[in-house]
């Protein structure tokens, strides 16, 4: 298993989303139409959709979700793209990220030229406590549910791990969800546009109107520390650690690097690609770390010839808060141990020196687990062209890097995309 | 969509498969195991497993089957594969074949030179009319479904259009269904190992033991014709034109062409690859052929650079009998209309012209649906290397090609393999 060159490149030329969120009698056809067009919008120069030449779709369960299988020609179908080939990938909430690898394989394989990938997931027809089930399945149904475990479990133990470790406290993780919120609140396409602070006021307000005793939080941190405000899901994960249940869709073009120029003035390249996975969270040696994002980090980095000190700005997978930090350090940005001190100081907030969420990540965006990991990559092509708005990044940015995890760390994939011009 | 060249060659050095059948108390993992292991066996020369660069795995719907999402690096950490990437391929029961086509660009890509493709699903565990329901899940919910089709009924519609087109009779679908236990009758693999005669004379005896009249069925149709033995499923198919629901799992080893000689003595290449997709099945304009298999088939032959007529034996999707027929024709074999004649007239039996399913076909060998695929390619292994036993055919074989269906033609892949020396 060594590190490979592609054997052609490949350039991102459009990115579009749906909005994240729970949208009551949509489908996953209907976001995933959405996402498209919007991709198609975001193409510099015409082009024909006929031109494609394979779809792949990201998906982790419509299966349970919606009682759909069979998702990618669906897909095809829905946005006019059949009779060409529809692969539908599915790595659990890494599914978008894989399927992205495999349309940059297939394109670097000679077969394609022009290919589209996507992502989607439609969460909230189930109830939430099923919604929890339906997500469980991504871990080991032999050994690691009947244990009683689910995934807030999963990222709790993690996290007291860590804290035992390293010093952090509960206050950490709730630092790194203000922070998402914060970007968040810059992202018109974000599940909860809101940040905590304006969550407060808001309780503070409706307390006041309903002559209700107005709480005394007098920051943040206070309010976020209030069970009544945000409850304990799984010490210490607290409601505001958890991303939430969301309906998304995400799409991307593709294309051979030779063909970039036709489509787009500033075409974003795939300057390097890792993926690995991993047994069951009991057969891990610790569990601070997640050997698969290590890996996938490293040959990523080794493939795009650079350091993870190179990286300008990163799109994490931060499912649960704890999961952010703990990617902060598997991706080499800050020492093992030291990614939750370098939260603490703001060093990946958007005025920091490593610029975490932007997008607000999963946490604030939304997390429609099939369609992360593209989502990640519409944030990358918004900041490296410069079309991020209101939350954009000064200055000239070179790399950008998506990491999307499945289960606890069974899967992990990294991309690392650079503008040249 | 144009017909484009891989980058690099790719070769087969290696098939297994588990027996297929059903199998209370294994799981995916064990049966994908049994797999590998044989797979394993099957190679030439030494190899170490760690040097694979990544696992595809087609299943259809673990998720619904065994309540078991995330299925990729769960295989590859019961084969000792970690911790390299796993992506689990979904495309109904075209699964497999779609994985195998994934496992090829992955090597063309230059990113991987020796990738395990497998195929696994374990279907019993549900109750029978729960699989049905299970199944449905690849048609269409929106749409299909709820127009009150689950498959049989879907490819009964196709065989009442067939014979209405074409003249055939219900007796031409049953002779496929002979033909393919006849084939399945020398297939240690196979979940129905035997020939609908011996099934008569199994009822007869049984009768006879019993004290009761023993039914006067003079041949293996007036036999099948028999609903007592024979019950219709959706008319015209009966019983014994429907695939059974199975257990099982099928492994194969892809290498660089490069590297093809350091693994085999009789590597198999990899000639020609070809994927299609399609909308619901009333958007079609006729129900008498399936068009994504007549697009898959162009572009596999266009890039081996052969005719129909150069394929020495087929494995194709026979779900139900009729979808053998239709397959026969989409795939260039015979003229349109005309593949049920052939079909009567024994010219795809294993001692006629077009040989089709040696391996009992899935109507015989059983049909774990994500696994079907891959399991097509182990025949054709076994055929094109002369160790296919019993049922080998005689004379040097030098292509052969595997058709592999989701839903009803949703999603079509086929692929060509040769011999070359």
């Amino acid at each position: 298993m060594s590190t490979k060159k592609l054997a052609r490149g490949v350039a991102l030329v459009g990115a579009g989303m749906s909005k994240f969120g729970a949208f009551k009698g949509k489908t996953s056809r209907d976001l995933f139409v959405e996402a498209f067009v919007e991709m198609l919008a975001s193409v510099d120069k015409p082009f024909d959709p006929k031109s494609v030449d394979a779809l792949y779709v990201g998906n982790y369960s419509s299966d349970l979700f919606e009682n759909q299988g069979h998702t990618a020609p669906i897909m095809a179908s829905w946005v006019g793209l059949t009779p060409i080939p529809a692969v539908r990938v599915e790595d659990a909430c890494a599914s978008a990220g894989v399927a992205l690898r495999e349309g940059i394989l297939a394109i670097a394989s000679g077969l394609c030229d022009i290919v589209v990938v996507g992502g989607v997931e439609k969460m909230t027809d189930l109830p939430t406590e099923k919604v929890t089930d339906t997500l469980a399945t991504a871990a080991d149904s032999q050994f690691e549910i009947p244990a009683g475990f689910t995934f807030p479990g999963f990222y709790a133990a993690m996290a007291t791990s860590y804290m035992a470790a390293y010093g952090a406290t509960p206050e950490t993780f709730m630092k790194v969800g203000i922070k998402n919120h914060n970007h968040g609140s810059l992202n018109e396409k974000a599940q909860f546009g809101a940040k905590i602070s304006t969550l407060m006021e808001v309780r503070k307000a409706s307390a006041a109107k309903k002559g209700l005793p107005i709480p005394e939080w007098k920051d943040e941190l206070e309010f976020l520390k209030d069970e009544r405000a945000n409850p304990i899901i799984a010490w210490p994960m607290r409601l505001y650690d958890c991303s939430p249940v969301s309906d998304g869709a995400a799409v991307v073009l593709l294309v051979s690097e030779e063909l970039a120029a036709k489509f787009s003035d500033h075409p974003i390249f795939v300057a390097g690609v890792g993926q690995a996975s991993d047994g069951a969270l009991h057969d891990r040696e610790e569990l601070n770390s997640i050997p698969s994002a290590r890996l996938a980090g490293q040959k990523a980095y080794e493939m795009a010839g650079i350091q993870p000190k190179d990286i300008d700005f990163a799109e994490v997978h931060d499912c649960f808060t704890i999961a952010e930090i703990i990617a902060s350090e598997d991706l080499g940005f800050f020492e093992k141990g030291e990614g939750w001190k370098a939260a603490e100081a703001g060093e990946t907030a958007s005025s920091g020196k490593k610029p975490i969420n932007l997008s607000g990540g999963l946490k604030s965006k939304g997390h429609p687990v099939g369609a992360s990991g593209v989502g990640q990559v519409v944030e990358v092509w918004k900041q490296l062209r410069g079309q991020a708005g209101e939350r954009q990044l000064p200055g000239k940015l070179k790399f950008g890097l998506t990491h999307n995890v499945g289960g606890t760390g069974q899967t992990c994939v990294v991309h690392i995309f650079e503008r040249r011009d």
